[in-house]
């Protein structure tokens, strides 16, 4: 498998973007891409665009996308695998660069979610668990990873106060990110506090719709270094499945088996163990996927994620910091573009340009994603 | 490049399936691809599921095809590019197989239409257009391909008459295709007087929204030749972009640039060019686009590809028999399903398994499949 690198990464401000329609949020994370990699759209070969379906009028986005962004005539077409869009994404877009039928690719992550009333996404998200046996019984995200909370609280004794850790922590450091979509830190209390969505999950457990773009570009080996001085390449890959179903799952809602299947391929591609990550991104839609994930990542041993955030591990100066780019609890989770908004900060970490936030001598970073309720978990291992 | 081998084809009947969800026509066509390939399911370690968006509640629907075709804890996830996804899928699956991700996949196209109404459809087809500037003002599928029709009518004279003819072939071997959904013959006359749809098109010069699903296995060299003593070589796979609106397109109506592009791709990356091949599928969702087709990919000249239908060249028989599995027109048209549906047809042929549609000595087929108004156009060709 040939080497991969990613020559130049983009991201939009993510928020409540009412300035931006999805294609112009795509441009502007693609032209600060090509901005960041120092080159003109003309070296682009292809395109993958990743964006979770419903939430935008505009059915099969790649089409106005690569026509806005000025990627006509090269192939373009779209990949969605729900919140884990974009590293599918990365993944794809892999592939077709070593395959040889591209060379240089843009993969864009993009979704515009906050022209939709809450009640209008909260039936959609429902909808990307199954439709036939569970959304109709009041399956929504929440409620879905409430119930893996639940276990998690009963199995090991986690507290919601130790759930409320993970946003204190990722608050924290989204107050130094200005893209953003909440850039206040927050106490423990006021964590507590906050109202109910599905219990034990409150308000501040829960990341937040948002639009926003993220863009990749990526290249092969020998373009990858005509290019730029700086590449990152891409390590190791892996993607794995679980049933979308809860009633299809074996064992207790304590750990997501498809995220070890996805980071056991991974860490093997790579060659590399969970102790050799330098800087972590993990899927923190809610409070409790951050703490699921040190375990099913090999942060933590099953059942011990809280004691890295009680002792600050996952800060920064600690053992393996953990979205110190703000999470998606900070920035806000536009479905289609969070991987790629992953992996744009470990590229940042990874050629040392993380300014305050810089994790000293970086050189292995670890990006995991989870689609819906973890019928997807893509983990994406980058080296400096 | 890997050579990759095309080792189970499956295809359901298309039609009003109001007995299957779109899991079960997924599961009818990979069971009987699996059943084609004499293999079970365990030697499948990945899927792409090819499905286009909104025709059916379900989000996401990798996630509750691959739970019920029993396909985890492998990846999978989704492609689409609208009419063309499964075509990309084979693309995509080629691609994974390719870069040594994945040795032998499952490419599953399925679409469910046939609950929604006439008007629901409608509606989703235009959003398959520009959202912001070009559907709102009525710009559905037949709307779109009627302005190339009139156009081609203005340049070459093409006529109301010479469009049938492409309806009246392909109805005649969809009568011999029993996954098709219309299997009895049609007269010119009976096309020229249906009714008005979006003029100069008439109902029968439309395909009909159908529901259904087609799989294609594959798998590198290797596996390819242990697994089967008749695989099916990918040889060229060409993949394009156009601009989705028509307002961003340069030239005239009478062809699809995005069609030569996606050809001249797969013609070089084969070797080959169109006097070679010896059976085709082409995408014809109107008659019109068949006759754009015939000359975009170079089996006719600008404004002859009529005259092929007149001499009887598209037929069995004829110089490059083209559809002789019905096409569109006859089988329907399961969004999803219809690239993968074009590769199982030229499967068969390329083993020799066409009953009473065989070409004799058919050794190189080409599908070429459209996406949407041609914002895609994917031209795959295989090789005995």
């Amino acid at each position: 498998m040939g080497r991969i690198g990613i020559i130049g990464v983009g991201h939009t401000k993510f928020g409540k973007r009412s300035d931006a329609s999805l294609r112009e949020l795509a441009f502007e994370a693609y032209s600060s891409a090509l901005d960041d990699a120092d080159m003109d759209s003309s070296k682009i070969d292809g395109s993958v665009v990743c964006s979770a379906t419903h939430y935008d009028k505009q059915r099969s986005p790649a089409g106005v996308v690569a026509e806005y962004l000025g990627l006509n005539p090269q192939p373009t077409f779209n990949v969605e695998a729900a919140c884990a869009s974009s590293a599918v994404g990365l993944r794809t877009g892999w592939a077709l660069v070593s395959s040889k039928l591209h060379d240089v690719m843009a993969v864009v992550g993009v979704q515009k979610m906050t022209e939709l009333s809450s009640e209008e996404i909260q039936e959609l998200m429902g909808r990307a668990g199954d439709v036939m046996w569970e959304s109709p019984f009041g399956t929504t995200m929440p409620a879905y990873y409430a119930m893996y909370a639940t276990a998690h609280m009963a199995k090991y004794g986690t507290t919601e106060e130790q759930m409320a850790l993970v946003t204190v922590k990722n608050r924290k450091y989204g107050s130094k990110n200005p893209n953003a979509m909440f850039q206040k830190p927050i106490t423990t209390e006021e964590v507590l506090k906050s109202r109910p969505v599905s219990a034990p999950l409150k308000l501040f457990d829960c990341c937040a719709n948002a639009d926003g773009a993220a863009c990749l570009i990526i290249a092969n080996a020998e373009k990858a270094k005509k290019l730029t001085d700086r590449p990152v390449w891409v390590a190791g890959l892996g993607l794995a499945s679980s049933p979308m179903s809860l009633a299809g799952r074996t064992g207790p809602l304590t750990s997501f088996d498809v995220t070890k299947n996805a980071a056991k391929a991974a860490y093997q591609m790579a060659g590399v163990g969970p102790n050799d990550v330098d800087v972590a991104e993990v899927h923190d839609s809610f409070s409790i996927t951050e703490i699921l994930n040190y375990e099913d990542l090999g942060f933590a041993k099953p059942g011990s994620g809280t004691r890295l955030l009680e002792k600050g591990e996952t800060e920064l100066g600690g053992k393996i910091p953990v979205n110190i780019d703000g999470g998606l609890i900070s920035k806000g989770h536009p479905v289609g573009a969070t991987g790629a908004s992953q992996l744009f900060a470990l590229t940042r970490q990874l050629r040392g340009e993380a300014g305050s936030t810089q994790v000293d001598g970086a050189k292995l970073g670890l990006a995991q994603n989870i689609g819906g309720i973890g019928m997807y978990s893509a983990v994406t291992i980058l080296r400096a």
